[in-house]
């Protein structure tokens, strides 16, 4: 196996591309489907080339193409670089958003500053649609492929916030008319924190009532779109 | 003028539904236009009906709509409500973006979160077409509406960052591949503070260099979109 220039360090990783398998051994990748058409096709890597791959799971591999088929190539590993879940304490709790543009973006920005723990579910005041996994399984891994990270998230739905209270942690609610402002000294980060936010005209007294045990935040003196709140907090979090 | 019902606080303001208008007198307001539109057919708003509308100057008035013509209504001004520019100090300096939902995006978070000074300037880097300034307009006016604020922002458009050397403030550039992290405890709020943002691909060494004094930060370890780095800055600064 060549290891010349296949030193990975993390200078280097500002300005690469960066691909998704989840097809890795212990010394080649495979890339298959999009991965491979938009590797060999739109960027036309030839054998020989360096790319880089994520799994997902906490790896970047420096890899060389070696082999090039109809509907995959395989690539040998020069080396490779882990890394650390970064907030694996802070659990974002999301509705489900009628506009999909806006969750969208919501989901987007959690992933590209690092949250890698997503709870889905449907408020009571949401006239969402049914959520399609595969597009936001889709939507994750070109976050995270964009903005260079390699842990993909997890998410899980929670058919009701009443859920919540099985899961150990803090639970805190944002809503505007609290007179607490929300201030990241509040947030100790080695313990869970269950981030709960609620769509478009807020959530019911009853999903408020249903968590055992919380505390409410407000974020701004005015109105802030739920994505906002979303964006917001995870923007304060990870700086 | 009927005053009953008239007082107007800021409890009140979390709920409503806001109008925007230019043509207010001492003791009336005329809506027209789209906002004519929105009241009378949408909402179906009639005579007699509360309103509240904001001139985009500081003030949110409650009023009673007293005529309804054909192109416009008159409303009569019961009460008012002024407020200050929250971060008269914040110039938010950013690119036009090749993607317009993202530009969009930016803006409009901006706006939600109190922003109210913002520079736009065509990056080196950047492939961005023409600004449409009416669109512009029309997406501060909808979300001033939406987050219930007051004050229309100021857009500036500067030709090449060069130009706000002739401005007086501490010049801020977010780049990744600073070592010195951003945090708002650098930041004097009694100062003007102008917050300069790269497109994707970042700002050009030139760009960089033609800025006589500035501190460059980063705001976090990965790759950010540019629309990202901008709602994170103003996230964290308008808590």
């Amino acid at each position: 196996m060549e290891k010349q220039n296949g030193y990975l360090t993390l200078e280097l990783l500002s300005d690469i591309q960066l691909f998704y398998s989840e097809e890795v051994s212990s010394d080649s990748i495979i890339l298959s489907n999009d991965e491979f058409h938009h590797c060999t096709k739109v960027l036309r890597k030839k054998i020989g080339n360096q790319i880089f791959i994520t799994d997902g799971k906490g790896k970047i591999y420096n890899c060389t193409i070696e082999t090039i088929g109809k509907k995959e190539l395989k690539a040998v590993i020069n080396s490779s670089i882990s890394f650390e879940e970064k907030f694996p304490n802070y659990i974002f709790c999301i509705p489900l958003l009628h506009n999909k543009d806006r969750f969208r973006f919501a989901i987007e920005k959690l992933i590209e500053q690092g949250i890698t723990r997503i709870f889905l579910f449907k408020a009571q005041r949401a006239v969402a649609e049914k959520i399609n996994i595969d597009k936001l399984n889709k939507i994750a891994i070109e976050t995270l492929k964009q903005s260079l990270q390699s842990i993909l998230p997890e998410f899980k739905f929670v058919s009701s916030l009443e859920e919540l209270n099985y899961y150990k942690g803090h639970k805190i609610i944002f809503d505007q008319k609290s007179e607490l402002k929300f201030d990241k000294k509040f947030i100790n980060e080695s313990e869970p924190h269950y981030f709960i936010f609620g769509p478009e005209g807020g959530l019911t007294e009853e999903e408020t009532e249903s968590l055992l045990d919380k505390n409410i935040f407000s974020l701004a003196d005015n109105r802030l779109r739920s994505e906002t709140a979303i964006i917001k907090v995870a923007s304060i979090l990870t700086l």
